[in-house]
C-alpha cells in the first residue's frame, strides 16, 4: 500500500486561480512521488467573509441552518476548482463535498462535532489512483441537513479524515512557515518552532496564535495524529506538533502568546456562598457564550469579585445575561473593560522550572506595566494587562525566556 | 387543503439583496393569502456566468462532473438568502438543494434529465406550513453526484415540482411582462399576448424567444401542467400558457421570431443515394452537436446540397466534425457561413389559413430580403436570411400580419 497523505489548505492558500494552480502542482508532486493523497481545501480567499456579509444585509440575526447552507457553497467552490486545476496536469481527482464521503456531524449548526465518518467513498476512489479532494469545514446531519463546523473547521475536517483513514501524514498547508516564538508581526526576532507537543501547542492556539484551531488539535491529540504545520508560498519544512518532543536545548518556555480579541468582565461583591459563581456561568453558557479565563480569589469578607474574559464579539450578550444573574444572586456592580489583552507564556519545559512565573511577573514589573488578573495551567501562565502594554510585553517576555 | 402554488424566480428577479426582499414579500403575501408555496430560484444574477469564467481561467476543457459540482453553488446561495429574507418578514421558511428534496436524474452532468422526483420532504415540510424554497437548475445522480440540469434548468425544475406534487399553478416569474408578439426591443410595437398554446410556445421557444427553456414547456404539456409567465417587478398578469386556447379574434399567427445565434453549413454534392445525410448527422450527434434547422432539396443530378443549422458557439466543433463526415461519403465542398438569421411566423391559426406561406415569402420580397431556406412545420414557418436584414425582417412581417 502506497503511504497516505492528508493536506489540508486553507483559505489563503486558495485565494485566486494563480494559487490553486500552484496547490494543484505542489499535489500532483506528491502524487508522482507515489503517495495516495487527500486533499481538504477552504473556501477561496474572503468568499466566506463575503457570503457572511450578504447575509447580513438581510438579516442581523440569521437562522443557523439557513447559514450553513450558505456558507458550505464557499468549500465547494475551491473543491470544483482545484480538481478542474488537477485534471489539467494530467492527473485523475474528483472532488467531494463533506455530505458526499460521509462527514456525519450532529444537527449544531455553523458549529457542529464531527460523530462519525463514513471513508467508504474515498478508500475506493483511492483505490483508483485518483487525488481525492473533500470540501472542508462541512459535513451533513443525520436528517441531511448540511452543517458547517465552526471557524477554522477546514483543519478538523483534515484531522478527522486522516484519522479515519489512518493517514501516515496530515499536513496543514498555510500562509506562515510554521508555529513561532511569538506573533512576528509584533517581535520581528521571533523563532520558527521546529516541533511542539500537541499540550503546547493547545495553549498556543488557545491563547492566541491563531493557526490552528484547538478542537483540530484536540482530536489530533486523542488519536496521536501528527500534524505538519507548514507554508503553502515555500518549500520550508515547517513545525511538526507531535505527543512528545525531545528538545536539544532544554527550552524553559516554548513561546509567548498574545490575545487582543477579549474583554473582561468584572462581576463585584458577589455573595460568598456555595452556587454563586455556578449560576452565573451555567446562564452564560446556556445563552451560548464561552467564557475563557475566570479569576476569583480568597474573601476575606462575606463578599468577594469574580473576574472573567469573554471573547470582544460577545461581550454584549454577556453583560447582558451577568446583569440579569448577578441580580438574581445579590451580586453588585457589574464592570466591562474591553482594552485588555492576553499576554502568556507557554512551555512544557516550565514543569521542571519553578522560577517561570516569578520571573514573567518580574519581566512585567520592569516594563511597568500592571497585572489585572493572573491564570495558570501545567504548561502555561497567562495576564491580563491593560492593551497599550500588549507589544511591549510580549517584546520583552520573547526577549528575557531567551526565544530571540 | 390550502391550493399550492409553485413560484420560479429567475436570476435577475434575484440579482441583488433588494430583490431578494422584494421576492420575499411577494411570496409572503401570496402566503398571507393562504397559499401553500414552494418557490423555486436561480443563481443570483450573474453568478452561474462568474463560475464558468473561473473554471475557464483554469481550464478550457474542464470536467462536466465538477462544473455541476462548481455551478450549483450559485442556486444554493440563492435559497439560503431568500430564506433568510422570509425569516427576517416573520414566516416560516426551509431552503433545500435539489438532491435533498429527492430530484434524482441521469448521469449526464451539466445537462442531466430528471428521472423521478421523490417529494415526501416537501410535502412533509408544507404541512407545518413552512414556505419551501429549493434551488433551481439542479438535481442528484443515483451515485449522488450533483448534476445541473442545463442553462433555463430552473425552469425545469419548477415544472417538474409542480408536476410531482400536482400544484394547482406553475408561476415562472421573469424580468419580462410576459410572452410578446415579437422581440420589443426590436419592435416597439410588439403586443404581449394573454394566453398561448404549450405548442405555440415550444415553436417561440425554439426558435428564438429567450423567456422559457423549451424542455421546461415539453413537460408542461406532457402533464398539461398550466403556466404563468410574468414579471417579477409588476403585479401585472402576464401570459398563461395551456393545452387550448380560445381566441376571439381567431388569429392568424401568434408572434414572430428571431434567432440571431445560429450558423449555416452547406454541404455539397452529397452523392444522392441512401445513407449519406444519416452519416452525417450520427457523427455530428455523437460528437455532442445539436443540429436545428435541417434542409434537403429533391435532386435533378446524381448529387445534392445538403443545409443545416447549429448554435454559433458549435459551428467551429460542426465544421470539423462535417469534414470528415463529408471526406467519408465522398461529399464535396463545405461552406460556413455566420452572418445568418432565423425569422418564423408562429401560430395554431395557420394550420386552417394556407396563404400564410405566401404571405410571409411576398413580405420578404417586398422588402428585398432573400430567402436562404425554408423549414415549415404545423404551426410555423421559418427562413433563414441574411443577419443584416433580421430586424427589417421582423418588423415587416410583425406589420403585415396585423400584430401592432
Amino acid at each position: 500500500m502506497p503511504k497516505l497523505i492528508v493536506q489540508k489548505f486553507g483559505g489563503s492558500s486558495v485565494a485566486n486561480v494563480e494559487r490553486i494552480q500552484k496547490v494543484a502542482r505542489r499535489v500532483v508532486g506528491y502524487k508522482n512521488k507515489g503517495y495516495n493523497i487527500v486533499v481538504v481545501v477552504s473556501a477561496l480567499g474572503d468568499t466566506t467573509d463575503e457570503l457572511i456579509e450578504l447575509a447580513g444585509q438581510i438579516t442581523s440575526d440569521p437562522s443557523e441552518r439557513e447559514m450553513d447552507m450558505l456558507l458550505s457553497t464557499g468549500e465547494q467552490i475551491s473543491v470544483a476548482l482545484l480538481a478542474m486545476a488537477i485534471h489539467k496536469l494530467g492527473k485523475e481527482a474528483i472532488s467531494f463535498t463533506g455530505g458526499q464521503v460521509g462527514i456525519m456531524t450532529d444537527g449544531n449548526y455553523t458549529k457542529a462535532r464531527i460523530t462519525r465518518i463514513e471513508a467508504d467513498n474515498i478508500r475506493e476512489q483511492l483505490k483508483k489512483g485518483r487525488i481525492v479532494i473533500v470540501a472542508g469545514f462541512q459535513g451533513v446531519s443525520s436528517n441531511q441537513d448540511i452543517t458547517t463546523l465552526g471557524r477554522g473547521g477546514s483543519d478538523l475536517t483534515a484531522v478527522a479524515l486522516a484519522t479515519a483513514l489512518q493517514a501516515n501524514e496530515c499536513e496543514i498547508y498555510t500562509d506562515v512557515e510554521g508555529i513561532y516564538t511569538t506573533d512576528p508581526r509584533i517581535e520581528p526576532k521571533a523563532r520558527m518552532i521546529k516541533a511542539i507537543t500537541f499540550d503546547e501547542m493547545l495553549e498556543m492556539a488557545s491563547l492566541g496564535a491563531q493557526v490552528m484551531q484547538p478542537r483540530s488539535i484536540e482530536v489530533a491529540k486523542k488519536f496521536n495524529m501528527p500534524l505538519h504545520v507548514r507554508s503553502s508560498f515555500s518549500q520550508k519544512s515547517g513545525t511538526v506538533i507531535l505527543k512528545e518532543v525531545t528538545r536539544m536545548e532544554d527550552a524553559l518556555i516554548t513561546g509567548i502568546t498574545l490575545n487582543r480579541n477579549e474583554a473582561k468582565i468584572t462581576v463585584c461583591d458577589v455573595p460568598d456562598r456555595p452556587g454563586g459563581a455556578a449560576k452565573l456561568f451555567k446562564e452564560l453558557s446556556l445563552n451560548g457564550v464561552s467564557v475563557d479565563m475566570i479569576v476569583q480569589n480568597v474573601s476575606h469578607t462575606r463578599k468577594t469579585d469574580i473576574s472573567f474574559t469573554v471573547a470582544k464579539t460577545n461581550a454584549h450578550k454577556a453583560i447582558k445575561v451577568t446583569k440579569k444573574a448577578a441580580a438574581r444572586i445579590g451580586a453588585g456592580d457589574i464592570i466591562l473593560d474591553e482594552n485588555i489583552a492576553r499576554v502568556g507564556v507557554v512551555g512544557i519545559g516550565m514543569k521542571s522550572h519553578p522560577g517561570v512565573a516569578a520571573k514573567m511577573f518580574d519581566t512585567l514589573a520592569q516594563n511597568r506595566i500592571n497585572i489585572e488578573m493572573i491564570s495558570t495551567s501545567d504548561i502555561s501562565i497567562s495576564c491580563i494587562i491593560q492593551k497599550k502594554f500588549a507589544e511591549k510585553a510580549v517584546r520583552s517576555l520573547h526577549k528575557n525566556f531567551g526565544l530571540g
